[in-house]
């Protein structure tokens, strides 16, 4: 297990008990905890009432404590033990009732009798608890008393950014988001997976594209960053990734941008065929988190999705289950590699054109045998098969594609014959 | 059994008797009949030995009675129990002939031996007499005696036409033939579906587009048409179906347009697959009727054909087979609502727009549960999947093949959509 | 078997033996006799350190004996035997040498312990000596006496060409080359199919297109080619093929342009497609011969490849198994007959436009059955499809993968409805 991996694992575990949601202490707790790592992350705040394209940034939601009491004075149900069992942005309530009345605020899973949900009412006034079945089941007539001790009122909205200056100010965007309470793949894989990702970016020298890094509260965060930031990504934008689900050993996953063949699309396609064939593919109907606001008609930014096991595909997803043990570190470390080889894609992925006509008498220069005999070709075949696709009208991406070679085998290639000025960068051809 | 489809058996049940040709008394009371139920039904008539493209008009054919008499003066075959036994346009005759002599104008089907087969002889003169192979094999040597009391003469071609005029001057074009003797699938299920087409469109209100329907003799009649009326169709004729074999219960079949993708294909195949997923698909090498001439080469209308079972290619086909059994009140039916959901599809294909940039808050509208679990998506899944997509660059058609749903499922969503002012119809957008 | 087989045969049998190499007398005695074939081929020559693009006309290869003596003074590996045994451009030596040392210098085959391997060293100076790995293994230790007796210095590079004209001045190109020893598909073939093909030609009176014909040394000799000829190819040449293994009878293959779409490659997936459906379509990554430079980035001639075993995919290829038994009269017939077919799909496509509006009344012309029955089109479907898609949108062979029949059952069927002024050719009409 490799560094960066033992890292990440580290960083879930610290940030797992954290109370987030889409405002409030436990969001600003999560982003000082990057900012430890990231000195260059801003941490932004919004207040309450900015209106955001259609929506309206809500109040804040603060949440001390949270129980179920029965006749005895027993904490049955308890927020302190685990977050999921309060409805995220419960209104505050100090009652009794009885168990009948009770029920009507209660939420659990029959089919998952074990699992605490995980369930939110952001804009509209409610509380609730959350236990598994086993638990309701449980439950005995009589009366209960019911603790929120939560606050709901004008506030802010936080989300964190962070920029990695490249040579162009042509731009990869990565967002991923920080406003689930106590939950592993979905939510905190995302996070720590970006945050190992901006610290390998900011180490490289020579970055061809800037980076644009966001931490954001799902669904109203990205409206809200697109409302403020969206001229500025439509015209600088060439790719980027939507970061989540990206911690467990199970699969890699894809989920296409609305346009399906945006260079994000194209990359991510590629790096998964070559890391794993049977890798699932799903489809832009499948979609569910951020590229939803990404990909709206008329925003249109080339947003695409690499993930392990997708959100609400896995049987733990949105409940307690989706825990520590679903994650690990070799699940992160693939996440890692994974977005890593999309971005070594996109940082070279170029158009070159050969600068001899026919082919070039590579004997001579030492990059072919000078022996002749049944199998020379085979021993040269990915360089011979990059040269020839060298005409200017395709990328390096493409011929990747057309010779059913990972993108990685060619960039020594194509670098050696740069070298030997075999080939030359060039603008793309339009094929007659 | 609703009442259009009993209206539509009743009609075949008259009709079945009258011996039509491509011209003559048969055609003229089938299209009289025709005009008691759609009083704007216009006939035409055009002389004999008009020029038409490269066809003449040809004269009229009449005929009184036909028979084979034996020598002992019993009808061994005869017209009058079925105008299938006379082979059409028979010239007249009267004469007294052996066996040997009679058989080389004897038409039987010996794969079929129960069936008297179909057969004309239109533009070369002929007489000719069509039985069952049994009753064709049990013929003894004699005399028999011939007599056809038909006249071919210059006289008149008709053919019937009416236009429901709609909002737009653009029309969908509705063909459908009328020259085929006692058969029910081919032809009577054709006009009979016609009819009730038109009473249909008749009653609607706000039609998108104009409706012009004929009913022609098949093949010389097209022509006809077209060489009388190409300017204005080439002009105005957005879609249109040629409909025939309409009317049993066994398969839906589609045979394209000669263009292959034209509106009416689109439509026909998006309704056929929702209707029944193994429909049969034709191609445009498998086509034999009006479509021929409606999608010539210069002459290229939109026109394709939704069927029950294709000419052509059931075993009753152009033999007395084809008779009131083969069809059925539930097989019109269903003929005729895959006709109408076609015609539904192209009046209401249009371009939608959203009018908001990235997703609306659709929850404070009622439009969105207000509280998010697990499975909050999958309750409002197609209307999520259609607004995703009104982005002006597909229509509304093109949205349901997408997203897999019938059509008619999001009409009444976009027209909440519209209600709600969250999208709007739009020109055609060119994607970037 | 006809004449043009057994010919080109007994063509094989007589070139068999001599010693060609990229160089020498080899290579003219070889186009000397094709040139008793064919009185107009032009045997051109090149001097050695001729620039040609990124390589130099090599220096010319004399070759009279070679030979490995064992201290008994017996020949254990003869030249004279067989030409294989000798390395291509082998160095002069004449030396005594033990085993071990021997051994550095010879080359076999484990696999193929039958088998003399095929091996050069055309632009490094080496020698060496091939034999059967059986021969190998049997070779004891002791003193051994290496013979060559060549020459390499500077001399010439020969190469053929016939032009055949024809009614335009635009080109197809056929290239083969003549520059391999003892080995029989993978040479021979290709030259004599050639040759026969050329003979064919020249006997056509009203040839569409001239031919330019080529006989080369594999590689450079194309190079060389297109280093003197690169700007009137272009501008010239509409279509041709490198004709190479084309002399056994176990299968028909088929190996792209780089393009992949040129008019070259539709007309040989066209016709293979009709010879044999089973027939071995390759991908322009298993190139291997002449095509590389006619094809290289740049030149991009729409050169497409019609074999029989591909080089490079059956066992015998590169060795002495390669014999004149793998080749067969009737092998070389049947890969004849291939590419005159796809010469005359290229010779005879055009485009071709209906010069009535709607069906022409083909009954009358005698072109259509007057008598309509159940199976009347059947009689005529071929000649009905063809017709129904002259829309001068598509050529003949573009109608001919549309309606799934071969080229030439369209052809006759074309001339007929040019005869009867139902089509004419014409410009390809753009499709609105």
């Amino acid at each position: 297990m490799n560094s960066s991996s033992t890292k990440m694992y580290q960083w879930i575990k610290d940030l797992f008990p954290l109370c987030r949601s889409i405002t409030g202490e436990g969001v600003r707790d999560t982003l000082k905890y990057f900012r430890k790592i990231l000195p260059d992350l801003i941490i932004h705040e919004v207040p309450s009432g900015t209106q955001v394209f259609d929506w309206v940034v809500p109040d804040e939601w603060t949440i001390r404590d949270a129980y179920i009491e029965d006749e005895s004075g027993k904490k049955i149900v308890d927020f302190q033990k685990n977050n999921l069992h309060l409805m995220g942005y419960s209104e505050p309530i100090n009652e009794w009732m009885n168990l009948e009345q009770l029920n009507e605020f209660l939420y659990s899973i029959p089919e998952q009798p074990e699992a605490i949900p995980y369930i939110t009412s952001y804009y509209k006034r409610r509380w609730g608890f959350c236990l598994s079945y086993e638990q309701h089941l449980a439950l005995k007539k009589g009366n209960y008393h019911v603790v929120i001790d939560s606050e709901i009122k004008a506030g802010v909205m936080n989300y964190g950014e962070i920029i990695i200056p490249g040579k162009s100010s042509k731009e990869v965007f990565l967002s991923t988001y920080v406003c689930h309470p106590s939950m592993a793949n979905n939510e905190l894989s995302g996070p720590v997976v970006t945050t190992a990702l901006a610290h390998w970016l900011s180490s490289l020298k020579d970055l061809e594209y800037s980076y644009r890094i966001i931490y954001i509260p799902e669904t109203i965060g990205s409206i809200l960053y697109l409302s403020k930031n969206f001229d500025h990504l439509k015209k600088n934008v060439i790719a980027g990734f939507n970061i989540t689900c990206i911690g467990d050993e199970r699969c890699y996953s894809y989920l296409p941008s609305r346009d399906g063949d945006t260079l994000s699309d194209r990359a991510s396609k590629h790096v998964l065929k070559h890391l794993d064939p049977n890798f699932l593919s799903y489809k832009w109907t499948d979609r569910g988190s951020d590229e939803r606001q990404y990909c709206a008609p008329g925003i249109d930014l080339p947003i695409a999705t690499i993930m392990r096991s997708k959100y609400g595909e896995y049987p733990e997803y949105h409940t307690s289950l989706d825990n520590l043990n679903l994650v690990s570190a070799k699940g992160l470390e693939g996440g890692l590699q994974a977005i890593k080889s999309a971005i070594s894609v996109i940082e070279k992925n170029k158009f070159y054109i050969a600068t001899i006509l026919c082919e070039p008498q590579l004997g001579r220069r030492g990059l072919y045998p000078t022996i002749s005999t049944k199998n020379t070709r085979k021993q040269v075949e990915t360089m011979m098969n990059t040269l020839t696709y060298c005409d200017g009208t395709i990328s390096l991406l493409e011929i990747a594609e057309i010779i059913d070679k990972p993108f990685w085998e060619l960039v020594p290639i194509i670098e050696k014959l740069i070298d030997f000025n075999l080939v030359s960068e060039c603008d793309p051809v339009i094929k007659k």
